[in-house]
């Protein structure tokens, strides 16, 4: 089975927009195991684009296009395939009563051209738009190549490949068997160890399948397992799972393709009921920032203080002068101090802080990348790690931050 | 004059990395003015990568290709389209001495395959790699179609294709005049608005040429002048510049392509050797984080708070009891009071502050995206700005933090 992404848009020519929707299909593409050989842009010019369809088409089982279903002169997908495939223009009716809705409600005036979303080429399915107006199409070929037309808009495309394209794809070519995946997610252990410790277990698969991705300072494993019933994909993938827990599992946290760190540890603290504060140096804010970037954190964060330069450790949260004398701004005992100061100034359960060097120059003598993270929590005595991250300013605070959630939710 | 872009890489095709080097090319090409009709991608597969250079050498002038030019057997870009050229590859003795060195100096082996990073293609032009090891290829055709090969890590690529290819480019295929750029960046203006206030300049436009681009929450202008000498190029920017700075000057506030609104506060701070301190409620220490993300800003920047709590706002900032219980959290007065009490407390010259709605719910009957930004600057009254920001929650907290910047800078 293969297929081939075709991106239309002149905007993606000139460089003016990132072509991820051929990343995020290609990404779907691969975890269902459909094999992508190609992927194109071409731009909005009738001949050019018929030119790659027709030669998608000698060399491809399935052809997505996406973009250019809008009510634009600029608009050609449709009509495009359509003649390729020596169909016409048909209505969808409830696509067309969304827009009439749309500019009755709005009282804006409907022009002609914004009727076209609502058309899908004849003997094809058309693709409900849940976040726009115009459809797709899934054309299944009985004698040739099968075409899927999805819209341009990310936030149009994602819901619609994901809600009415995966699933009749899976129909289609997958019919005795569905898919079903879980992804787990990790932080503190790169992509290569992690690999290597399943090596056996990654060479070995077939049925679940193990696919690692990789982001800044996390990994991530989606298990798919392929199976005629829920109930039986689901004991082979905790199967799976148990046995990936057994030799990395200190290192997962969570589970979900949409899920993070901050998201965890957030929700860990709602249901412990444990409020938190922060005290950040080199981190300058960016600790609480990510926990401020979760709707409703308000009920267990309260705050906390940046202190930047030695004077406002001293002054704003009461670091002892002698500490930053004898010990240095950067060291254990500041550290533990930061993260006791806060907790008590804020009167919450726990107490973290960041201090550390982020560069580009050294430190009272420390190196770039060198970090000390206290973590302070009411009834226990307050400890703090030490950390040495490598690459530049932008990396090693963020690492700092994900190191600093990592530290509590291992504490909790 | 048409170019087109193949990547090479499976990866891509498997959605694990986002195509942006296309995209960086693609808008260094429009800039130049040479139009770039395909794109395309193709894996690490010999025989499907010698069919896509066949195919775009029957229809573009000059083919780009990149990626596939390192040490594994996976890397075919070169000997392919050596191939296709009927050419041999040979050895360039720079690029292999600095290969040489690297392996003596780290004492690690060198196997044979990491040779064939110093390869380039007979009769072409060896391209120096300033941040690795493979070597790019400019391949001049006098009967057909050029080649441009570059490496596939964004880090090689970028400062390869600046540096050795585009001065190349430029001087082949616009070798009578030369082409210079200068981009002007604006904020707090809508790309849309200032493309309406700017319309007779951009219509009318054919030397110097005008390209907007929008990023969140910024726009920019790229001004590019074609001409025999700087000097004459210079002029000619200065006029537009100045037709421009006429019209939407106000909310111009810096040059070029690597900068920030954050850096060029933080450069007039410093220039003023004025220190600054910040507290946060809705941004949660996003603005400092900002800050914070500026190589040596600790020098005017000394810390602040974040008060995501009201007990915080009272308890650890100061601000009256009176005033959260009678104009609540987010108002003017609160805003005014945490900006004030900061300043004073880490004693420095400014003091802001951030008190809003960040959404998803309202809060105390006021709308999500409402935000009071509070300006403190010794020996001067102190200040609020209320705005109205829509969107989401990520959205809200990003553009209070640029609006606070540009607050500052205006005030300045």
């Amino acid at each position: 089975m293969h297929a081939e992404i075709i991106a239309v848009g002149t905007e993606i020519l000139l460089g003016q927009i990132v072509n991820t929707n051929a990343t995020f299909v290609a990404k779907r593409l691969a975890d269902m195991g459909i094999d992508v050989y190609f992927e194109s842009v071409v731009g909005d010019n009738e001949g050019r684009l018929l030119g790659e369809v027709k030669r998608a088409a000698s060399r491809s089982e399935l052809v997505i296009l996406i973009g250019g279903l809008g009510p634009t002169k600029d608009d050609l997908t449709k009509q495009t395939v359509a003649e390729f495939l020596g169909k016409d223009l048909v209505e969808d009716e409830a696509a067309m009563a969304k827009i009439t809705r749309y500019y009755a409600e709005t009282g804006k005036t409907m022009t002609e051209n914004n009727k076209i979303q609502a058309l899908y080429i004849q003997d094809s399915i058309a693709l409900k738009n849940e976040t726009g107006f115009a459809v797709g199409n899934y054309f299944k070929n009985a004698n040739g190549t099968d075409f899927l037309l999805l819209p341009g808009p990310p936030s149009e495309m994602k819901p619609m490949f994901a809600h009415q394209a995966q699933p009749r794809l899976q129909e289609t070519y997958f019919n005795d068997h569905r898919l079903f995946s879980r992804v787990l997610r990790f932080f503190g252990i790169g992509e290569s160890m992690l690999v290597t410790k399943l090596a056996d277990l990654i060479d070995g698969q077939s049925n679940p399948t193990i696919a690692p991705y990789a982001k800044t300072s996390e990994v991530t494993l989606r298990l798919t397992a392929s199976s005629e019933t829920e109930a039986v994909a689901k004991k082979m993938l905790d199967e799976l799972e148990n046995e990936i827990n057994e030799r990395v599992g200190e290192f997962m946290y969570g589970y979900g393709d949409d899920n993070s760190l901050v998201a965890v540890v957030v929700d860990q603290l709602k249901k412990s009921k444990l409020t938190i504060a922060a005290a950040e140096s080199l981190t300058a804010g960016k600790f609480q920032s990510t926990l401020g970037s979760v709707p409703g954190v308000s009920t267990v964060f309260y705050g906390g203080v940046v202190t930047y330069s030695n004077q406002t450790k001293e002054h704003l949260l009461g670091v002892s002068h002698e500490t930053l004398e004898n010990e240095g701004a950067v060291s254990e005992q500041t550290a533990k101090e930061m993260a006791d100061s806060v907790r008590e100034k804020l009167g919450t359960d726990i107490g973290i802080s960041f201090t550390g060097v982020a560069g580009p120059t050294e430190l009272e003598g420390q190196p770039v990348g060198t970090v000390w993270i206290g973590l302070a929590m009411k009834g226990q005595k307050t400890t703090a790690k030490l950390y040495h991250f490598s690459s530049n300013r932008y990396f090693i605070r963020e690492r700092a931050v994900l190191s600093g959630l990592d530290y509590i939710r291992r504490s909790l």
